[in-house]
């Protein structure tokens, strides 16, 4: 008889190239203890209704105990032969069990088996993730505490903009993390919802419960219709979306730090422990975690990109196209989690070259905007006040000096009688103490955006 | 004075292969509304807090309306030299108003401003899609009630599995369109929240009220950080998802109903209105709409991908790139929005084949799944009835007839003395009477499901 | 002293999680056999211009072709800390060797050496791809001639368009693998050009011979510029798009194939031993591999968006982020092979379902388009020939009859006199002798078409 | 009668929202000249054959010449009910020539004359983007030579590595910019095979003449089988991955070169006339171009992404999906041809700021690799010298000095009595001077790249 579980209807053996070809137990074999779960919910539930005993449920619970040890010792011998983690688990049964083995898969397919398995991984996948997220979260809260007292140039177009409180800078990437938060939340409501028990793709004659079975595994609610279960993958495609967002962050965070780690930058110390050398030049001291941070993101992009061509033209319902969907996500949540574990540590050990920083601070007209601003408050126009400000920086690049160091006639000809005002914000340390709108990097504002983080990271 | 908004600190003009290649007027024109309506709130808000006067705000709201019908009748006149929407509208202001026109911008610019309108903008865009999805699920609603009684074959692998219910089948679909919505629905949460008031990016020092502002706008809260903000298009990446996710689920039933209408198939009729002929086959009708709606998704998901390669490895906070968000998202929502809008009157306007389906109803072993839980109803293991029937299956093919016509004795030999009980799920007909799980095809199940969906849809 | 190649500058370890983040050894081992080979020439060449000296040269062959044998017996340890394939090698070196060991890495860089491998196992692929298309290209071939009298309905849209020769239809297939061909020497000529010599980014002070390791490795010719060498990967990017269309190509062939296999066409037979069945329904027959091949086109497609999102943006030269170029090429190539390496035993197995295919020939009008060309024949102009032939087809549709059974009277009101000229192309055997056009599928040209394959296959 | 070219069979009309979803002349109007071109060879071979008289096929020249005009002249109608460019001019041409148009569609169908059209477009495309790249090429040698003395730091991993010269650094690109034109030379030969005449898809019963038309439109060849170009669009997706590269490395240098205006970097003078400024900060000088040129890479790589999806799981032979090719790849050509027509002047107007890059030069130790390999020429294993040079370098950071500040002692520890030939190197000027490797930036080298260019550039 043939190891497979369908082998009934077939003459002759499956060609060995094949098997290697179609197996997935390469991979999902990583799913082994969500697999168990999942089968023991469902034996207690055929006891439940009645189509085995309670004394037979109870020896299936216990005989995939055992398994799942066995496997968890790596005893377990795999073969491409036996296809998935579902046929070795139920072969290894049967071996124990004999025919009651064979009585386990009563009503439910691999269909809705392998859904339900994944779906109890990527819950406790979004859990991890939450977790590494706050993580970093309270990381850079940490930061914006240590390096609260130094200013930043802030940068848009990568040209210098505005100050900006190192407080500030840090906590705005606290929110993207948040973001990620929310919308990994979101998604989980909607993988928490049990596809067991739309067995082949119509459902099943037999008396099965499938609540009970959604109650033991803890899921929200069962699933509706049959056929859209046994087509459905959105939950994962969603999931792997929210990874490529999470890994978008990270690249845009990595690139800004590699920069602030050359020589023309020299913005940032990492520590020796995250960068390597070169085989051939002896001074180097590379940023390779930031680096490879900033490279795997097209992993996860590329990840997004393979499961949405995988379903695109896909007709109902499964298709065995849909098994390549692991490889996928397995790769994304693994290359995104190895990211988040260094980027904390990674953050928590890096300092600001505060020295170097302070030294070209008052270089790029950080204070221009708000002197504008107070021009606006002494009552000129807003687009006029944009028009004069541009001037006197123009003659500041002409004479190659700051706002600050113009003579006061020239500001005079703009705000006749109001030199005095407008002139209190000149310098980074003036402009920064004059911020006051809400979301702003006005010290204040800022104390109190931290605050509230701290409180709510705990 | 240049027409630019930001001509002071510069000698010379822009090279006009630059306006050209940097304009965004051609498309950010679309958003006129929404820049108007944020502008109104600003300059009201402006007002209140002391800005300008109250007669000024209204003065500016009355002026931004006439602009706004002037582009309504398509009478503005625009021009590259004056770069984006925000441009144009101001400077039809300053036209009307003068110095007053010109402090509009007091406290914003264009970075929080064109986030502002894009949130708007993409609001209602989710409402509009909210409610063709809505219509879309109407008109699957009432093909299931239509051809209720219609017995489909169900497929996996495209291999005829077993015997569905055809409002089974609508309903599967308007599982996936409900899960469309919910996902924009979550989405709807994070874009609305208002990004006005980060200013160029670090705030500003004049006293704006952003929850003013908010509250005008029907913005549920403000954004907190105002780098964050200006670095930020988590939200339209997020959108455009959602639409992928769309696009990816109608190719799949176009392709579904591409292939329901060959002449093997021969499930469906379309109607001629929504085909077209060959230009040199004089009997062709083809079903573009479907094929284009397959191959549209594709349109989709590039876009996403263009997006995500945009926002990859940027440091904060604006930068110039970002710009590029908007062409993807519009080409993205006209075509998912196009999609839906024919999808509802091509499935209303559809009938399916009834004689067509049945006259071959019986062929692909429908009930052999129902038969193998038969035998398991009356004892034997779950595997060794599917070995059991996997080889009744066999014979059929070899002798090439169909369950029903096998030989009473050979059922006997693997159920001696039951085989009245099994044989009685035997022909597509009673194995479809034989369902009765939760979510499956049973026709009671069924009922359930289509009065829910009624019930729920209005 | 560290066991990394580069640790003389640095003070502490690297962090174990670094170690495990950046590490390339566990897929770039692959590599070991052109490592060594391209060490080995380097070697050479270093004796040749005096750095090292004839003796020591053919020490460092020797041993390296030891422990070339020691990773071919699986005898070699690998370890994350000592990063990649390089540094395994060179640490063996100098355990074998001492100081001599330590002189191998001159006047060369991980950076110029990585590339020259990779780009030695390019070639390497490109040729077995070369073969395995080949293969696939006689196995349709064979089936060109195996199955050449038997006609086939041709399809556009899906739809019946017009008949042809099963071996047109072979053949057409061939010619898409005939361009894949192509594309992948094109790319073998800009794969094959060394880049060893560029050293670290700017060349080296060493008197190095590059041309003299080009000739030893069978490169055409020398990289011109070493800042370019240090930061292309433009020949991997083409190789994978290469592949990419390669894997489009495959997944259309599998969708037909699949869609052949249906109940409703049944007009392929595929052997038992490349298809599975169900572990719920015991009936099924499954056609995997095509599903999969299809599938599996995703994971190229979304390798190649890897490599692209990898580079943009990357300034020069060589940043760790190439690291992950790797991965991505090998998962790409291995994928294409596997699916090479199983289509061509698949296509040789199945078989056309002649009497199945003959029963339905003459459904769908596959006569009309050649109607309307002989109404042109006889003197009609194109546009009123198909207008009249649409006019046929809707009658037969509303008889439900086929052209060839429309009353004679019907014809003579289009070409008064000429029916006899005209009808001698009804029917699909008709219809398809009375091609003529190069390319088509007319009898004689195809037998010529499958004559020249024939010859240049060998 | 219909509008349409396909009526006859058709009862009742099109749906007014399908012709919207479905009309393609909205942007294939761009392809009219090629449309014309391309029925004027037919005509010319129609007459030929004997299809039409040669009067005919002179008179359907003359009037497709005269509707070409009308194109020009902008006085050409469009609509959307006339589906696409094929049927306009059709209309325009029966218009004209009342059943003598009507002859002109003889023998060939929309699916080839679309590929034919695009065929002819693409190739004009590649012709005009070898001329772009060329220029482009032009003026970053005119850069290599203006600035062929600016020594400027090389970087790996963003880290400053070692000195190059200038010119060494403008050529790197120009290989770039070479292999770009060598993919779309490689390209254009898949290009130019004749399409027309594979008709429907089976070809015709018509004695049309391929090559006639193949010489008469400049084709080298023509397709072979007439299903495989009523499917194939390979070409097409093989140019827009071409861009996709030549994008990529746009914005790889676009990145660069945004750095070099930071005000850290402070490398490069931008014109004027390539920035703009900001709407609230008066100070801003913005590298929008530069920014835009990044993220326009997404457009192109998108695209691609766009192309391959819509091919995936296509079977033969032309599906409606693929009239979805053509805006992805106009979109992709405008958006790089756009790019590098601003590249070009955009380089030729920058400047190198001197000073700035010189008042920084001895920083980051430029020369340790070459003291490193000056060690190795004095007989030291290079593992063993590549050690010492680092320690050098952490006691040159220890001490914040460089390496040619130290004491001589230190370094007769390592090479005793050879201290005088090892230092020689020191210094950047020192250890450009020194180099000496083909393909390095050694001046010589240089040099005589850079007089290669010339001449090969003219």
């Amino acid at each position: 008889m043939s190891q497979k579980t369908w082998g009934g209807r077939f003459s002759g053996d499956t060609d060995r190239r094949v098997e290697a070809f179609t197996e997935s137990i390469s991979y999902d074999k990583r799913l082994y203890r969500h697999d168990i779960l999942a089968s023991q919910a469902h034996a207690l539930m055929l006891a439940e209704v009645g189509l085995i005993t309670i004394g037979e449920a109870q020896k299936i619970v216990v005989a995939l105990n055992e398994i799942g040890q066995t496997i968890e010792r790596d005893e377990m011998k795999f073969s491409i032969s036996l296809e998935d983690i579902h046929t070795h688990i139920e072969r290894a049964l049967i071996e124990k069990l004999g025919d009651l083995g064979r009585k386990l898969h009563t009503g439910r397919s691999r269909n809705d088996q392998i859904v339900t398995d994944v779906k109890l991984w990527v819950r406790d996948a979004i859990d991890e993730l939450d977790s590494l997220l706050m993580d970093l979260q309270k990381a850079f809260v940490e930061s914006a505490e240590r390096e609260r007292d130094v200013v930043l140039p802030g940068y848009t177009h990568m040209q210098r903009a505005q100050p900006v409180l190192a407080a500030h800078y840090f906590l705005a990437y606290v929110e993207k993390w948040a973001r990620d938060r929310e919308r990994l939340a979101d998604t989980r409501k909607r993988v928490n919802i049990l596809p067991l028990g739309a067995a082949a793709l119509a459902g099943t004659s037999l008396p099965i419960d499938r609540q009970s079975v959604a109650s033991k595994l803890g899921f929200d609610r069962i699933a509706a219709n049959s056929l859209d279960v046994s087509s459905d993958r959105d939950f994962l495609i969603e999931f792997v979306f929210d990874l490529s967002l999470i890994a978008v962050h990270l690249s845009g965070w990595a690139e800004e730090w590699i920069l602030w780690t050359t020589t023309e930058f020299y913005f940032l110390e990492l520590p020796d422990a995250f960068c390597t050398g070169s085989s051939i030049m002896p001074h180097k001291k590379n940023p390779d975690v930031l680096e490879l941070t900033r490279g795997k993101s097209g992993r996860v992009i590329g990840a997004l990109q393979q499961l949405l061509v995988l379903v695109k033209g896909l007709p109902l319902a499964y298709n065995r196209d849909l098994q390549e969907d692991k490889p996928a996500m397995f790769d994304a949540f693994d290359t995104v989690s190895a990211m988040l574990e260094l980027a904390a540590p990674l953050v928590r050990q890096s300092k600001l070259r505060r020295e170097s920083i302070a030294a070209r601070l008052e270089d790029g007209f950080l204070d221009a905007t708000t002197l504008m601003e107070s021009f606006i408050a002494v009552g000129m126009p807003m687009r006029s006040a944009h028009e004069a400000v541009g001037k006197l920086v123009k003659t500041c690049e002409d004479r190659k000096c700051r706002l600050v160091d113009l003579p006061r006639e020239m500001l005079e000809e703009f705000v006749p009688g109001r030199v005095d005002e407008v002139s209190r914000v000149l310098g980074v340390a003036n402009t920064l103490k004059a911020f006051r709108s809400h979301g702003s990097t006005a010290p204040a504002e800022v104390e109190k955006q931290l605050a509230g983080w701290k409180e709510r990271l705990g």
